[in-house]
């Protein structure tokens, strides 16, 4: 990992895990309410959908602070997700990030409720960006609510569900998790786009790229699930498996699943080539998210 | 109840109920998420959200049309509430307007991702109004998001779950509800104004009418639980009692119930006075909530 690149995480996460929780503690409402908010919140994570925003203000020359509210507002959106996501209901998972899902803390109820107050509230940052036209925040607001909404990632979840049990071939799989996490993740790159005002044409590429980046992302995710440990990944090694999920690496083999994710790398690299972004914190970004093991 | 009112309360309905679908149908989304979304959505109900938003509208001469985007966002937030209320982790009821719950019919994951996207979807529809400024729009979406988020809706709904099974003062428990369904309504009210374009003082008077009809609305909602019939509410006669929550005639006594029911329909047509609205729709409005037997 370069240096710069280095600090430029620190920097981010620093940035988010100041700003993300004051967003909070200032609404006007129960405390216990605002005890779960924060407690998923602050439960600490990568914080890739800011960093993926911030990275494009930085190779465009704009002071990442710019992109504040919407990134806060993707962890916010990105929070609830994993909250609702661990219900009994629905995968049932008792840890995330290596400590006990929201529901294990706070009761199913608290927990629905806080998923929904963070979901809501990611409309409210957005309305109040500051540093752009109205035109521009409504535009914000149009993609992020597509993105994350049942075209995009809530779509995406009940398609996992139904494909529980299922054998999918690969492309069914990427169409699956382009819905329930890439669409997330390419709406942070364009948002990044059109927060620094670039051409439509620049914006389209950079959201081509945000969705290798989610490829790239999740077929690490699955490698990672077979190969990590439990203190890196924070989550029982084996779990997909267990919970009878389709994997890159259970339909193509974790060597035909390595060759697929250096194959999706270096059309990430090709898209910032196209972009004239490369050796920017974005080359970095996809080079992160391919080495991590975590 | 007038015939003008009638004819009103038909023709916003008949508006709803033949566009709301549609803002549903066009998502390009799983066809089970989309069932979910609309079985709650065409379950019917008074449609009393849209019915006051356009009657402020009708008071101040613009056409209803105006409002059909905030009108049909505010039943998506409205359902997606009720969707997740009747959840088995919160009131746990299978019935709602006489109909099977949404988790009755579809499970309880898909009726929590139905919830999730009616919710995100109503700020994508929020984003598209027509006839108003990007400033109004945004405007409106900071006020929707308040009113439905963790200081409004959610946060009411988490109050009312903590205090089950306590016993409340009146003023506790008008401060609970005002925030769980006062606060839209108001909202409803509010956004009317908003596109309309009234002035700042008529805007915040309209809001104070709003929460007096959240208020008539929650005291004739306890009345009728316990006076009316299983056939015209749609859930079993005697519901709150049996589910241990406080009601104003539990608090008050039926005649005490009553009277305040009374009194705060005074205030309310005072309210309208002072805004030169008396006999417009709005009077009609707070007269038939008051009367309603359903």
């Amino acid at each position: 990992m370069s240096r710069t690149f280095e600090l430029f995480l620190h920097e981010t996460k620093q940035l988010i895990e100041r700003e993300l929780p004051e967003f909070i503690r200032t609404i006007n409402t129960e405390s216990r309410l605002k005890e779960a908010m924060l407690y998923s919140i602050e439960a600490g994570g990568k914080r890739v959908r800011p960093v993926l925003l911030m990275a494009v203000l930085d190779a465009y020359k704009f002071p990442i602070k710019d992109g504040l509210e919407v990134a806060c507002a993707l962890e916010m959106i990105h929070t609830y997700s994993l909250i609702h996501d661990d219900l009994p209901a629905m995968d049932d998972d008792d840890l995330r990030r290596g400590k006990p899902t929201n529901h294990k803390v706070f009761g199913e109820a608290t927990a629905i409720l806080a998923g929904d107050a963070l979901l809501t509230h990611s409309f409210y940052l957005l309305s109040q960006i500051t540093h752009v036209s109205a035109e521009t925040k409504l535009h914000l607001i149009s993609l992020f609510s597509e993105a994350a909404g049942a075209k995009g990632m809530v779509g995406g979840q009940l398609a996992d569900m139904l494909a529980e049990g299922k054998l999918l071939g690969v492309n069914e799989l990427a169409s699956i998790h382009n819905r329930k996490t890439g669409e997330l993740l390419a709406f942070a790159v364009e948002a990044g786009a059109v927060i620094a005002g670039t051409t439509p044409e620049d914006q389209r590429k950079l959201r081509a790229f945000g969705k290798e980046i989610g490829l790239l992302f999740q077929i690490k995710d699955d490698i990672l699930d077979l190969e990590g440990s439990v203190e890196a990944i924070g989550k029982p090694v084996g779990s997909d498996v267990h919970n009878d999920k389709s994997t890159y690496p259970g339909i193509l083999g974790l060597d035909g699943a390595k060759a697929m994710l250096a194959s999706h790398y270096d059309q990430a690299l090709q898209s910032l080539n196209e972009l004239g972004l490369r050796n920017t914190l974005l080359e970095d970004m996809a080079t992160y998210i391919v080495n991590r093991d975590r």
